[in-house]
């Protein structure tokens, strides 16, 4: 009767518990790591993003004027309300800042595999560093996030690139060079064709053999960064940056995950730094699954303390699909542990025994409904009970309940008094 | 230099964890009753709530054209997107459906304390079950909720009614009764002056003597629902099913915690059966903390089968204020178990601790920042650490490292190469 809207999604329970077991894992990262769970609002103010976020943001921005007269927006990214945030509270917070979020944004976007219009994002972020062990620990959480996940460096790479070395090899040649539009250009390398490309970066400002010459420096290896650094001292300060940070992935044992890759760029303006993505490695999942980098001047730009910043923020569909690419994607069914099946009118004792089941932390579920026991045991099996406990008038008489395993069909009788005792979150065997 | 939109939140980590402490303990509750979580969108059409929801949730509805020209709303309760959702599988999905989801909801309310434009609710229902047992089931989820949030039974009590009784009562009286504006009446009588609320009732259709003897029978005890029972067959149903629920609270260990009040009436019209609130029993927090009812007509009216339903939504910001009056909220400050302090070039060591630490599942923070040893302790003070392990040049050529315990000040020296060892979750106390 109702659709819902073009672009969101409702999420069912079977998929939605592997949604949950994702976030978690990639919460429960960030959490381990010290990162503090904050809570932002949905709304903000029009004109932050208006003032703050790149032109393609602004125009896939739901926004629209509130009942009090006030131009607002649905938040389409995080960075900005919690640079607001952080200049907020300034001086009463301890640095370095480490803070993780999730959430779902909305873009006005073209949908597509991966891409919905409502998204839902992890953010990670440590505001109050520029040293380089800053930036490795963002890379460690973000290696730990896609391991814990149960994927492996067969399945993933992280392509880290320096927005320093690219800006400062565009000013290297004798040209006159607009950085930010050829660093977009290098952003869209992978979708335009070779020609679009250099056309692209004539437009920015360097000759065609400029162009040429500069896409040649994009494909250098880690060994030859040295040679980079020699043409220009600003090149030399990001290479030495660079290969700093990469060592200290080394120390925090994410070293093997990452790779030097000159041709990452990411899209938005606002970084500073080291900027990286993640990959799938068979490269089934043909975009970038996530990026992330520093940020060094966006807090400065909120009014705030000069404050280094880097951080990212996977989104969780692409993230997906890159489980499930990997084949590590949990099944999508429901799991419980007991479902208490009441034959005659048995609901005292089976209330009891649900009551204690669920206080030693198992999922149970009972009859609500005064189903048959046909109806149960069907039920019992479409939410894959583990065990059905059956609460009988006649096996009642006896002080005695049925345990019935649902994979093999086992079944025990107990003595109803004693069930479900002292276990924690007690399973069959425990009474078999 | 921006500010937050007004009646919208930001949530600082202190604040954040003692609000995740709460959601998951409410969610937990539900998980074990074999409730489902389920995820929604933000955005629905305008239509459904202008069709659906009562005029005063329209009125208050962030509501706007999209760039599709679609009119979408930020949905300001969750009942009809579920509704929807349930509409959209009925035949798929197994029978009852039990679902669970926190989230935000928008509302251009006025803002108040404990009310916001954009507010929390966990919202909890049961659908496809007409039984009391369904009634029970909720009540007790609810009942739960707050006894695991640490609160008993000298804190809040559950007030319970039946609509149908109300409404049987009214017609029973020889008068042309608007029982939808009766109700919503009886509703807003704690709000009401004596004299305002029985002109309303008069307003609605009752003598000043009917309106004054239906307030009286609001008042009836449980030893006087055999007495309601005999003004109508209605009335007489309505009991029975009430008295029947009542008992199943007994069953389900809840009964203690829940009270007859008929002049609990709940605001929204598309309640059919039960309905009941929570009340803060010392009466400080002055509104219903949250309530809930059965609505068994929603779903045929979204297009649907005849579905069955009961369910309620605990708010997060009054569950907050009665968690605070009775004292279980949660002091608002950071934990953290370890805090790995290097001293002198040993980020190698450290980093290597740290992990270890965060594989066994604790929560580790360690230098990002290149900061000296007093600035790490002032640090590691400020996120509460409960543990320093000190990764000094000169211990490490003893091959050691030193643990120091922050709350009593207890320092012991361990072998770097054993530490932290297989211990799950180690804390100071393995080591000492």
């Amino acid at each position: 009767m109702y659709d819902r809207v073009k672009g969101f999604r409702d999420f069912y329970p079977e998929e939605m518990q592997a949604r949950r077991w994702a976030m978690d894992a990639v919460e429960d990262v960030a959490r381990r790591y010290g990162f503090r769970e904050i809570g932002t609002p949905a709304l903000e103010a029009t004109e932050m993003y208006v003032d703050k976020s790149g032109e393609e943001i602004v125009e896939e921005l739901y926004s629209f004027e509130d009942k009090g007269g006030r131009e607002v927006a649905l938040t389409p990214e995080l960075t900005p309300s919690v640079a607001r945030m952080v200049v907020a509270k300034q001086q009463a917070l301890s640095k370095p800042i480490k803070w993780v979020s999730t959430r779902p944004f909305w873009r006005y976007e073209q949908v597509q595999q991966g891409r919905f219009r409502e998204f839902y994002q992890t953010n990670v972020d440590i505001f109050g560093s520029a040293e380089p062990a800053a930036d490795a620990e963002i890379l460690a959480v973000a290696v730990d996030m896609l391991t814990d996940l149960g994927l492996t460096s067969e399945d993933f790479e992280i392509r880290v690139s320096h927005r320093d070395i690219l800006s400062g090899l565009l000013e290297s040649f004798d040209a006159d060079v607009d950085t930010r539009e050829a660093i977009r250009t290098v952003d869209k390398r992978a979708k335009l064709d070779r020609e679009e490309y250099l056309d692209a970066l004539y437009e920015a400002g360097l000759s065609h053999d400029q162009a040429e010459e500069f896409d040649g420096l994009l494909q250098s290896g880690e060994d030859e960064l040295d040679a980079l650094a020699e043409r220009s001292e600003a090149v030399a300060d990001a290479t030495e940056n660079l290969r700093e940070v990469l060592d200290a992935t080394a120390d925090f044992g994410v070293r093997e995950h990452v790779t030097l890759s000159l041709s990452t760029a990411r899209g938005l303006d606002y970084y500073t730094g080291v900027v990286f993505e993640c990959f799938d490695s068979t490269g089934e999942v043909s975009r970038a699954v996530f990026g992330g980098g520093r940020y060094d001047d966006l807090i400065e730009g909120f009014g705030g303390q000069p404050t280094p910043a880097v951080g990212f923020a996977p989104g969780h569909a692409t993230l997906q699909l890159l489980c499930e690419r990997a084949g590590v994607w949990p099944a999508e069914e429901l799991t419980t542990d007991y479902y208490v099946l009441q034959v005659g009118d048995t609901r005292p004792t089976a209330a009891r025994i649900a009551r204690d089941l669920r206080e030693r932390g198992n999922v149970v579920e009972s009859d609500v409904a005064d189903r048959s026991f046909g109806a149960q045991m069907g039920y019992a099996d479409d939410v894959n009970a583990e065990t059905v406990v059956i609460v009988g008038e006649q096996d009642l008489e006896n002080d005695e309940v049925t345990l019935k395993e649902m994979d093999g069909g086992e079944q025990v009788s107990v003595p109803v008094d004693s069930f479900p005792g002292e276990h924690d979150r007690p399973t069959f065997e425990d009474f078999a």
